[in-house]
Parts: structure tokens; sequence; C-alpha cells
């Protein structure tokens, strides 16, 4: 239906997967870097809560590929301020730094104390300085934190900030305000055969595999799009540039349709031969995000 | 309506605008390549057919920005055994090594002229040899050419290769086998402002402004697709990283509504703060080819 009232729609939790394989065509550190900085770029634009890298060719140990892909997505996520922190200088790094940042809410840009707000959310880093606890939100000096969190120190929280009435700044855990507010995605290494792993998912009450032989999006598109509505957390499944995930599954011992809801064409009639796999997922997620709308 | 039956409508004329500045916001010739670069591949992709560059900062010589941008654009639709013919070793091209090809039809990668077959269409470069026309299709040797085209000698041509009884190839002129088969974009380096060019505009029955302060495309759903079904030749303009086209109208004393027939944003509720020109081209294109398509 048309309307010119706006209907917002809470975004719902988006996961794609995508495979290890998909940055072998590149031949270099600098172009697989920015390959993974454009995934990172294309989930965080359309508000993807969890990226998961699966392997995709069973013959070959691609543990190293999806640690530099993991690795680098989370490094993308990570505000500037606690990346100091939380990598080291790792070589699968060496290249990030041309990379565009994300401009998500989660990483705020503001460095000056005293211009936090009370209750502001941030990610911070805790550690103890001097017997007592504190945590680094990006600015100045790090604020004393009030509580202990339960994970070991030092670590990653989500706090909020308090001003109290003597102008002290402190500081205490918080959850992420989602989800109204975009606040980054997760990133999961997945070891298993994505068969194995989509046979035992109790998470996911729609999954979604891209394909290029599959139907073009507008002919299922009224079933989908009522399936994304009622979906609480969907996954999108991506293939690699030779491989479509009809056959990395069949290598498996699988079929497509047996473990995935829709199939989807989302570039029905494309111009050019072949698209890769960071520019497949600009293209599926800003489809799959009309999705998410009324019309 | 949903149907399992392919539909497939042929692709209408597509045109897309951008403003010259967008490759302000990048530092040195690499990364504006790279941008430009996507720019391409996300129009490859989606069948558009010719790319208008028009100045957007009135208060600049914005010429160099617009040669460079069209010069790149035009040199990657160039099928690779025409360039050496076409482009020489201009400056703006030093970095244009690294991008990914096209990979559309018209990009030929057969390069035996005894795999060529009888009636197929290639670009071509018309030259003289010995006192004879020839044409450089990308094969070993360029093929007698069998007549004249009225453009000056050299020139590129479309041409069909024909296949004698004694098996001796030649070329002739031909037109391009659009609409089935995506035959690359046209480059159109706009000199006059935005407002002029669109007021004098005879050519495009559709206009579109993308935008992030217009309604959601969801929200105009319905009128947009009836529109673009039954456009011959639709135009969708972007603005800048700093600027959207309101203000860059406005600059020059107009309504972006009074002169664009759409107003949209294909990225509603978008999780970061800002989308670079060739993020928003990958992105709005893949939202705007489920236009072409009926449900």
């Amino acid at each position: 239906m048309s309307s010119r009232t706006s209907i917002r729609t809470l975004p719902k939790n988006l996961s794609i997967a995508i495979p290890a394989s998909f940055i072998d065509v590149y031949s270099n550190l600098s172009q697989k870097t920015d390959q993974i900085g454009r995934i990172a770029r294309a989930a965080a634009i359309n508000r993807v809560s969890e990226i998961l890298v699966f392997p995709d060719v069973s013959s070959k140990n691609q543990a190293p590929q999806r640690r530099l892909i993991t690795r680098i997505l989370e490094y993308l996520d990570t505000p500037q301020y606690l990346r100091k922190h939380l990598f080291g200088k790792h070589p699968d790094l060496r290249r990030v730094g041309l990379l565009p940042p994300l401009r998500t809410p989660h990483h705020p840009t503001e460095k000056r104390a005293r211009k936090l707000s009370e209750g502001e959310i941030r990610e911070g880093y805790v550690f103890r300085k001097d017997g007592k606890l504190v945590v680094d939100v990006g600015v100045e000096k790090p604020l004393p934190f009030l509580r202990p969190v339960s994970s070991r120190i030092p670590c990653r929280a989500t706090v909020s900030i308090t001003r109290n009435p003597y102008g002290m700044l402190t500081a205490q855990p918080a959850t992420p305000p989602t989800p109204e507010v975009y606040w980054g995605y997760k990133v999961l290494d997945i070891k298993q055969p994505l068969s194995d792993f989509l046979k035992t998912n109790r998470v996911y009450d729609l999954i979604v595999a891209t394909s290029r032989r599959a139907a073009q999006i507008n002919e299922i598109w009224k079933e989908l799009h009522s399936r994304w509505q009622k979906a609480k957390h969907v996954l999108v499944l991506f293939g690699s540039h030779n491989k479509g995930l009809g056959e990395i599954l069949q290598q498996e011992g699988h079929q497509l349709d047996t473990l995935t809801d829709f199939q989807v064409n989302t570039v029905p009639n494309q111009g050019v031969e072949t698209i890769r796999t960071a520019e497949a997922v600009f293209l599926s997620l800003s489809v799959f995000r009309l999705l998410e709308q009324r019309y």
C-alpha cells in the first residue's frame, strides 16, 4: 500500500553469512582488506547485527582466511579509541589504515569529557589503574568504573556515563541502546561445515540463500515479504565468486532447498558476467532492506 | 502479484547523474580511481546506459574533476584491446591498472580469430593500414573493414563479423545488440549547471532524485513503480557526500521538486551517519532495478 505517512518498522536481527574463500581471488593483503572493508560498510549501512564467516572449501584448511576476515571485521566494528587496547600490531591488520570508518552511533567522535552527556552509552575498555577499576571511553582520561563486570579484567564493556552533582563523571555497565540505535555487528567464526551449522540452528527463524540460479526476487516477493515481516532473526547466506551456495552444500552432501527457506536471485538480468561477493552483499542487503518496510 | 513463472521485462534506458565533487573527499588518485571504478561496476551490473557527470560547486572550476571522472569511466567501458588505440598514457589513468574489469558482453575475452563466430558483434577500432581500411576487434590481426564509416578515420565503431565461404573474416558496421545484451554505458560531461540541464531536458520522461530527506521508497512505491514501468528513459540523480541535490539546486536558484518527478530515500533508517556517493549508487541502483520488474 502506498502511504505518505512514515511507517518505521524497527529493524529485526539480521545476520549474514559469507564464505571464507571470497578473498582468495585477490592477490594481496591490500585488496583483501579493501573487500572485507566493503562488507563491513554494507553491513553497517544496512544494520546487520551479526556476520558469520564459514568454510566453503572442504579440501582446504581455511582457518587463516577465516581469521583474517573475522579479525578485520571485528577491528572495523571496534571504536577507534578501543583498538589500541584490543588489537595488537597483528600482521593481518597491516592494511586497515586506509579503510573508511563505519560512522555508526557506537563510534562516537567526541573526545572531550566535558562534552559527555548524562546517560550517554559508549563502548569502553575496563582495566585496573593504581588498583582501581577504570574504563576508557574515548575521552582524555579513563573514568572510574562503578561496579565490577562479571568478565575477566581487562575487558571490553558497554557502559553508561553518569555525572554526579559535583560534575564528576563515572561509568557503569549498561546494555546497548538497540534496536532503535544501530550498535554494530558481532562476528562469528564458523568452524564447522555450513550444512552442519544450518542443521543445528535454533536461532534463525528465516534463512534466505542468495543464488544466481534461483527465482528472481520479484517472483517470490509476496511470500518472502510476508515471512520476513514475521521473522525475528533472519539469516542471509552468500556464496562465493567461484561456487554458489548450492554447490557448496552439495559437496557436503546436502541440498540448498532443504536447508534454507528461500532461494532468491537479487540481481535479475545482471549486466555483467560475474558479481563479486562484496558487491553481492551490497546489492542484496539493499534489496532485502525493502522487505523490512510495509507497502 | 507473486508468480513462479519468469517474467522478464526488457531493460529500459537508464541514465544516472553524479556530481563532480564526489571524488573531492579522497586525497589521492588511487582512492579517487577506486571510487570511480565502483560507480562503473555498479552501472554495469545494473545495465546503466548513460552516466552524466555534472558540476555541483558553482564557486569552483570543476573541469579537472569532471575530466578525471569521465575519462576513467570511459576507459573502463572500453574493451581492453581498444584502450591502447583510444587512450594515451594520460596522467589521469595512472592508477586504473588495479581496477576490476567490467566483464560485460561488449568486452569479449576470446582473442583467437578462428574462434570468432559468424555475425558476432564487437567493438572495434577502424584505421588505415597499407592504404586499406581495417578494424581491430581484439584478435591476432585487424580484419578488413568492408565499408567506410561516416566518421573520421581512425575511429571506434561497432562491427559485425562475417566469415566468407573461403573462411576469410571481414567486418562491417553494425548496431549494438541492445537491449537484450548489455552493451556498456556512454559518458556525458555536463558542463552547464544541473538545473539548466534539467530545464532543457527533452530526453528523460522520468527524473528521480535520491535524497536522504525525501520519502522512504516504500512509501511511494506504488506511484513510482507505475511511472517507472511506463517510462522509456529514466534519469536517476545523485547528490554528493557534502551536499544533497536539494542544496545543489537551491544554490542555482531552483527547487528539487519542480525539476524532478520523484524524490526518494532509498536507504531508510540507515545504520551509519554518511553514505558515500559510490555506495549510494550501488545501493540505490539495486533498489531501482526492482522497479523494472512486475509483481
